[in-house]
């Protein structure tokens, strides 16, 4: 079986921070002066490990193998979130990098062909995991025409441009290619450090379903509006996601989460009563009858509202991503890797995130691999894992990537 | 007793809704280029009516009688909200100058001093009720050279300089100068309309306390933290709203509000689960008893949320105004003056906003009236006030001043 080298894996982990650094992270935005210089070092790190390496039209580097032999797909992202972590989730690029140069330099598996990519804007800055989504054929060009950048409003194809990379053409999956797609990532959350487990091995990655609540009421002066006559549309909000976080606990599995992480009222002044307010409900799980069971849920608890008044509420959909099951034998080949490794310190569970494993896997038999986060932290630059939880899961990412790619 | 041209009050109306008009109302916050220009026609047409106008170092606007007999001050205020009505404050101020006409014109009442005040920015965009709290000694020159536009954080000081004002003197009330301050405006409510009364006699108005609540949680990535492990700021606000909604209307006297007009969560996208979130609650009561009551329940609640946690409220006073009691021989005389011109259409009730006569109300003997507003509404371009309503409360304010004057 292969073996990696740890201290080279870590030094590029390091290498690719100073891109961007940000305090003890990173803050490196797809197609930021810092994104793309970052992606010319890791096009040169491709190539010095043997690897081809382009940068396409949406800004994903793959450097594909010129070997012959079974071929799988590694990646995952290398632009990360404003002010973030520096492994999310560049950890999965630089092991794919380490996978492909452990495997070259084994006699026993230097035949095999390990692809790597970094995914463009998987942090979803200029739309939704736009790289995978180029990669398999779910983005039109009309869709990068539109894309602007969700802070700034600047055009995507002026950024492409300030890139250079206006001319370079888009990548595309061929078909029979690949076995399959691989990708680590850092847990996100604190359920590998509280179960003591180093190794997470996902089963799949969570639908998520989100929500639009529009609340209408009529706006008024707080101090000569009686209480009985207010239609108080922040009030009814408030009553609303009480209702839901009443409702959803009975109905929900052992890892379903929902989240209102955004809410206004209008016009938003201490002496004025809302006439407007808005939040954004999103439900998460594996299972897709969990969510149904929510959705079902939330559209009675708006009846419910509707009939009773004051307020109007509108309920819109704004997404349902469907979960994505991860392929069993792949599920098993990390399993197997883990137990070699990391002996009762591995467990099977969801991902509670999204990631580019969810769009390859509509196409390619696809599975994940997590490593533990420290203290749960995610999206801040105190992000980080144990230096030797990151040698011990590129281990057993190299030996399953193997095993995958030896199997019959 | 006295009779007030209804034309020339309306015209007079119609005339300063010239300055600034917006749709059907106006737009003309304090020392706005629009606002100067109407101070200066104004201080004009008191000149017209026989008074010596002076406009102050603040932007108040004074007509005072030359007359030497018994003295009132009438007033109200002729700034308004931003894109707000044609009637809330100025048809006070134009009351108190067709009431200084009127008076003037009848042999019975020529002798009796009508002193008529625009007061400066009672609606608050460079502070709190500026003008009136100048005249009776609660604004110090640190408060004006603090003093910043709300919205756009000029300074108060170079307003007043581009509007010609930085060298003019402000003015003061002096000791036993009035038998009192009688101000006129819209109600700014629908309960004249709803009990189809046409004149209001303001016996108090409302205390509000205001108090801001913090929360503060933990931020966190709202797919992979679980349910059990999260504190969401905006979850907590929620429970904690929800329950002073339940717990008030028992305390509630008939007349008492409570309103959430102002509150965010942080960082606001709908993927992370808000680590702070901050709302600001504001009760009213003519009641200092009923306040009371409220802050009581208030601060129980708060301790109980954070003896529950998981997140930490915190609870801050920002302000306590307490209920001003208008003269009850002042109220005698607007009431005798409705009940001759609008018999069984008055009635005594609180002014559930804040306004000048407050003010006024610490030093003088003070006294308000309103008139219907057509819907309740207010503090939009919308508000609007019958024409034959807008005269006969001119009429019963004209009565009331005079029978003031005249009683010993």
């Amino acid at each position: 079986m292969p073996r990696i080298n740890g201290e080279r894996l870590l030094g590029d982990l390091r290498r690719i921070a100073d891109f961007g650094r940000y305090q003890t992270g990173v803050h490196r935005p797809h197609l930021s002066p810092q994104d793309v210089e970052s992606r010319h070092w890791l096009a040169g790190r491709m190539k010095e490990a043997g690897l081809e390496p382009v940068i396409d039209g949406v800004g994903t580097v793959l450097g594909r193998s010129p070997k012959s032999g079974p071929r799988i797909l590694v990646g995952s992202h290398s632009d990360t979130q404003p002010r973030a972590g520096w492994l999310d989730g560049v950890m999965g690029v630089i092991y794919g990098l380490e996978v492909a140069r452990a495997l070259a330099e084994d006699p026993e598996t230097a035949h095999l062909a390990v692809d790597v990519a970094s995914w463009a804007d998987e942090e979803g800055h200029w739309g939704q995991m736009v790289g995978s989504r180029s990669f398999v054929g779910l983005l039109s060009e009309e869709d990068i025409d539109k894309a602007r950048h969700r802070d700034e409003g600047t055009r995507m194809r002026d950024a492409l441009k300030a890139a250079g990379l206006e001319k370079a053409p888009r990548l595309h999956l061929e078909d029979g290619k690949y076995r399959g797609y691989l990708e680590a990532h850092i847990e996100q959350g604190g359920v590998l450090e509280a179960t003591d487990k180093r190794i997470g091995i996902v089963t799949a990655i969570v639908g998520i379903f989100q929500f639009r609540l529009s609340f209408s009421g009529i706006q008024n002066h707080a101090g000569t509006t009686p209480m009985p006559i207010r239609k108080d549309a922040g009030a009814a909000m408030m009553r609303l996601y009480n209702k839901v976080m009443e409702t959803f606990p009975a109905l929900a599995g052992p890892r379903s989460v929902w989240t209102v992480g955004k809410m206004s009222i209008e016009p938003g002044a201490p002496a004025i009563i809302p006439g407007k307010a808005e939040m954004i409900l999103q439900f998460r799980d594996a299972d897709v009858a969990i969510l149904k069971k929510f959705e079902t849920a939330l559209l009675e608890i708006v009846d419910a509202h509707n009939k009773r008044g004051p307020c109007k509420v509108e309920c819109v959909n704004l997404s349902r991503t469907l979960p994505t099951v991860m392929d069993d034998r792949f599920l098993d080949a990390i399993e197997d890797a883990a137990a070699t490794h990391a002996a009762e310190k591995h467990m099977r569970m969801p991902s509670g995130a999204g990631h580019d494993a969810q769009i390859l896997g509509l196409k390619l038999p696809a599975a994940m691999m997590f490593v533990p986060s420290i203290g749960g932290i995610s999206h801040h630059f105190t992000e980080n894992t144990a230096d030797a939880d990151i040698v011990l899961g590129c281990q057993v990412f190299a030996d399953a990537a193997a095993k995958i790619l030896k199997g019959n």
